[in-house]
C-alpha cells in the first residue's frame, strides 16, 4: 500500500493498475486540496477478502472517506461500502465496448440500505471524487475547507479572466 | 420551509411537490439515524434565485448536506454544488418517458470541478442519500455514527434471521 | 436455509425475498428435472459475510452449481464467483426503473478472470438459469442428462402439436 | 466578451473553451446570415453567478435569441432559460464516454414551464442553432429572412446540380 | 382546420388525432399567453403532399412559428422545415415500445441545413413548445412578450408561496 | 398449419402463440389487400428442424415473402433467411423488460450476406409487415397492387376528411 | 441521375454524397446479382420536392425497389415509401456521436400504414438492401433468383472450405 | 475443423474468422487450465445445415461443452443450444456501430426453455468463457479444477504482490 506521509484520511482503491491513469485525477485534486491518501490495487473480483479486510479495517485506520474506481461490472464501491460504515465515493471507470455505462449503472443503482455517491464517468469522475472527499473531510477541518473554496474561486476566476472562446489566433483586432 | 426543532444539519430540496413520495424516502432515513433536516421545494428552473440563495446560504446557517432530488433534465444537484462548498448528493427521480435514465445522467455526468454524489434512480436512491449523509454527519458526530452501524447490523440481521426466500404458505412440513 | 431431502447439488440464492417471484421459475426447472437443490436469501450488500461464507464453502457441501439472482446494480453472481472455483450462473432481475437493463449489465460485464454465465432478465432467465444447471449437473449425471432431453423433446413437442397461432374461436371451418 | 461591431442580436455562450470547435459552426451560419452576435464562455457550474447576469441582462442589451452549447450533465442551456424570456437555443456537445446522449438528455428533457430547443449532438445541432436563430430573428427583419432564404435555395441548388454519389474517378464513361 | 379567430400565428400540426392528448398542451400554453393558433392533423407518412402544402404556404398566411409532434419514426417536423423557412418547433409523442426514445432522436438528430427546435418527450415537450413558440412571437409584439413574463413570474410565485413539499395531511403542529 | 383457400402466397411464422395478438396486425393488412397467406407458430430455438424444413419448403409450395415474428433473442427471421432465398420481413415482437429493443436489434442487425428486412415494434410492424409483402407481391400482381394502391389513397383521404384533431365534444361554434 | 445501360430495376438513393461508402455495397451487390441499377443523391431534407418526384416516378420508370440510405434523424427512406406503392428497403448509415441508433431507430420505427424493410446499421446493411432487393426482384426473374442462390451457396461454400479460424501463421503441424 | 490431439472437450466456434481475435482468448484459458479442446468456423447465417450438423453431434464426439461467439445479430449460441443438450456458453463479439450491446443482448435474451450462459462483451468474456468452461468440466475431472484452482490463486496472489497503482517511474522514496 503506498501512502503519502501524515495518516490518511482518504482511501483511493482501484480494481485494476490499469484504472490509475482515470484514478489519478482523484489522487492530483486530493493532494491539490492538501488531503492525505493512501492508494492501492483492491480488486472486487481477483481479492475479495483483502477488499472486505481493506473496506472493514478502514475506519479504525483513520481513513474518512473511502473512493473507488472499476468498470464494467463494478462491484469494488458497492461492496466496500457494504463493508464499512464510512462515506463511499464511486468512479465509473470506461470500460471498453460500452463506454462506461456498464460501469455507471454498476455503481449508482444500489439497492436501499447501502449507500454509493456516484460520479461521473472517467477522468472527470475522478476528479470530483477527490474534491468531494475533500468536501466531506472539510466539514471537520477548516483548512480543508479553505482550500476547496479557494479551488472553487480559482477556477471561477480563470473563467472570469477568459471570456472569449476563440483561439487567440482567430480573434480580430 | 419546514424543518425539525433542532438546527438542522441536512437540507432536503427537490424540484417539484411531486417529487416528495420519491424524496420523502431520505427523510425518513434521516429521521432513523437521528439527523436533523429542513425540506424545502426549490426548482433550479422555476426559482433559481431562490436555488442560489438556498446553496449560497445552506453552510451559515449549519447544513451541512444537502440533498438534492429532481427528474428529467435534473439540474437541481449540480446548480446548488455550484453555488456551495458543501457536499452535495442528487437523487434521480424517475421519469415518465425515460425512467430516470435522464434524470441519472443530467446529475452525475457533471464535468470536473463541481461535484455531484449521485444516488440510485427513485426510491432507493432516495433512501441512500438519506443513509449517505448520515454518514457524513456520522463523521463528526458519534451518535448518529452508531445510529448508521446500528441500522447497518439490523438489516443485516433481518436477512440473516429470515434467510427462506419462499412465502411461509408456500414451505413444505 | 431451506432444502429439498436429497444432498442439494444446485445452490439458488438471490439478493431479497423480493426476487422469490422471479427465482422460483429457476426451482420449477430443477424440481421438473429432478435436480436437488437449496433455496436461500444471501444479499451482497447487506450480508456480505454470509455470502463469502456461502460461496466458499458451497463445494464441500456439494454443491455443483450456483445459481444467484439480483437486480439493479445486482452483485450477488459475481461476487460469489468470486470465492468459489464452481460455475455461477446469474440472473439478472427486471429493476423498477430501468428495467433490468441495469441487472444485465451488472451481472454480464464481468472482467477477464472471474467468470458468471448470464442468463436473459427475469423469468425467463430464472427458467434457463434452472436449465442450464441441469444441463451442466448432466455432464456427470446420465438421469438427470435424459430429463433435460425428455424436457427438450416434449417442448418441442407441443408446438409441433400444436401449429395454428390463432385462439380456436377465431379459427374457421 | 468577443462580439462583431453592430449591436449583436444572438448570445452564443458555451460551457467552456473546448467546446469552441463544436460551437463556431453556430458562428459561421451566423455570419454567413448576416446575423450579429457575441460569444463568451459561461459555465453553468463555475460561474453560475454570471449566468445568471448574463441570462438576465440578455434581453435588455438587445439580444433576440441565445444559444447555449454544453457537453454532459449539460446544464446551461436550461439554466439560462430560466433566467430569461428570450428564446434559448441548446446545443449538446459530445462527451467523451457516452457520446451525447447525456448532453441531449440534459438539455432536451426540460420540465415544463421553461423551454430550450434544442438541436442535434455536435457540429450539425450547433450549424442549425446558428440557422434557427437566424430564422427567429428573420421573423422580425426581411433581411436575415431573404438571407436565410437564399441560403436554403442554395443548398437545395447544390444537391440538384450534383446528383451522382460516386467520386469522378469512379464514374464510367 | 381549425382555428380561433384572428389570424393564427401558430400552426400546430401533428401526425395523428392520437397525438391530441399531447399537444393540446401546446394550444393550453398558447392560449394562456394570448397567442393565437391553428391546429390540424397533417401526416408526414400518410398525408406526404398536404404536409409540403401546409409548410410551404405556413409564411404567407402570417404564421410565424410552427409546431409539429409526432412519435417513433417522427418524420413530421423534419420534413415541415424542409419546406419552410419559418421556426419549426418539434414535439416527440412519446411511442408505445421505446417511450419516445425513437421519437426524441428522430427529431433532434437533424443534419446540418434544416433545423427543429426540440422540446422534450410528452406533455412537458408540448407545453415547452407552446412557450417557446410565444417567446418567439414576442420578440415582435410586446403583448406577448408580457404574457410570458407574467407566466414566468406566476410559476416562480408559485414554488415561493409554497415551500413545504410534504401533503397537508402529514405536516406536524 | 392454418392457410386460406388459395394457395397461399405469404408464409406468417412466428415463435409462439403469445406473439399471435401482435401478428395478427400483418393477418388482417394481407386479407384486407387480398394475399394470400398461411400462419403457423414456429420456433427458432424449440423447433429449430421445423424452422428449416419451413423455410428450405416455402419456395416450391409457393410461397413469395415469409413474415417471421419473435421477441428477445429472436432468431427467428434471421435463421428463416439462411434457409431461404425468398424475402423475409421480420417483426420484432414487444418483450416484457426491454420493450422490443433487443429484438429489434437481434432481427436488424443481421451480418452482410443474409438479409431480412425489419420492420417496426409490435403491432405497427406487423401492420407494415403485412403491407410490405403485399407490395413485393404487387410487383408481379396488378390486382395486388391496385389493392395497395386502394389501401394507400384511402388512409390519406381518411386523414384529409378529419383534419381537426380534437374530439367533437371540445370543438367550439 | 447515373445508371447503368439497361432500364434500372433498382433505385439506390441516399441524402448525401457522404453515405456513398457505406451505400456502395448495396452496388457492388447489385451488380454481382446482375441487377439493373440507378444511383442519386436525393435529399429529404434539402431537395424535399426532388424526393417526392423520384418516388412517385419511380414505378413507371420501371423500379422495382427503392434503396434509401442516411444517417442520424433519417427521414428519406420513410419519406420516399409516403410516395410510392413500391417497396422501399432503409439503410441506417453510422451517424457520428450515436453510431446509428438514431439512424436505424428513425427508419425502422415507421407507424403502422407505411413500411419501409430496414436493414443493419452500415455496410452490412447496404450489403443486405442490394441482397434483399435481389431477392424481390428475383420472385419475377428467374435469372437474378439464380444468381441469389448462386451467391448464398458460394458464401456457404467459402465457410465450408476454410474452417479453420487462426491465422494460417499460428496453426501447428 | 482443427483440434488439440486428445480427444477434444471444448467446441469453441465462431461465425466468421474476422471473430478469431477475441475468440483466441477463450482458447489461451483452456490450454493454460489443460482443457482440450477444439476450434472451427460455423456461421449460423452462412451455413446453417453445419452448425446444425455440428451441435447435433457434438455430445457423441465427446464435447462436454460448447463456447460459441458471435456479434451483431447473434444467432450462433442459440441456435446451436436448440439442437444439443450440452451446456452453452456464448460469447458476444463487439460489433462496429453499436459496440456489442446488440450481440449482448441476441444472445443473452433467450427465452425460457434454451438456455445460454453469456458472457462479457470482448476480450473479457472470451476469456471467462474458458474458463467457466473448465470450471464446468472441472466438476467431473479434478485435474482441471486443480487448475482453475491455481488459476485463480495465481491472480489473487498477482495483485496481492503488486498493490501500488502508480507506475514505478512516479512512486516517490
Amino acid at each position: 500500500m503506498s501512502s503519502t506521509s501524515p495518516a490518511p484520511r482518504v482511501g483511493v482503491i482501484m480494481g485494476s493498475k490499469s484504472d490509475w491513469p482515470v484514478m489519478e485525477h482523484a489522487v492530483t485534486m486530493l493532494e491539490r486540496l492538501g488531503v492525505s491518501y493512501e492508494t492501492q490495487v483492491v480488486s472486487a473480483h481477483r481479492t475479495p477478502d483483502l477488499l472486505f479486510d481493506y473496506a472493514k479495517g478502514a475506519a479504525e485506520r483513520g481513513i474518512q472517506v473511502i473512493i473507488a474506481g472499476a468498470g464494467g461490472a463494478a462491484h469494488l464501491p458497492g461492496m466496500a461500502a457494504s463493508q464499512t460504515a464510512l462515506p463511499v465515493l464511486g468512479v465509473p471507470v470506461e470500460s471498453k465496448a460500452l463506454k462506461g455505462l456498464d460501469s455507471l449503472l454498476s455503481i449508482a443503482q444500489m439497492p436501499g440500505g447501502v449507500a454509493v455517491g456516484t460520479l461521473a464517468i472517467g477522468k472527470a469522475g475522478a476528479t470530483n471524487a477527490g474534491l468531494l472527499a475533500a468536501q466531506i473531510v472539510g466539514l471537520g477541518d477548516s483548512q480543508v475547507r479553505e482550500a476547496v473554496e479557494a479551488f472553487r474561486a480559482e477556477q471561477t476566476q480563470t473563467v472570469l479572466d477568459n471570456p472569449d472562446p476563440r483561439p487567440p489566433e482567430s480573434r480580430q483586432g
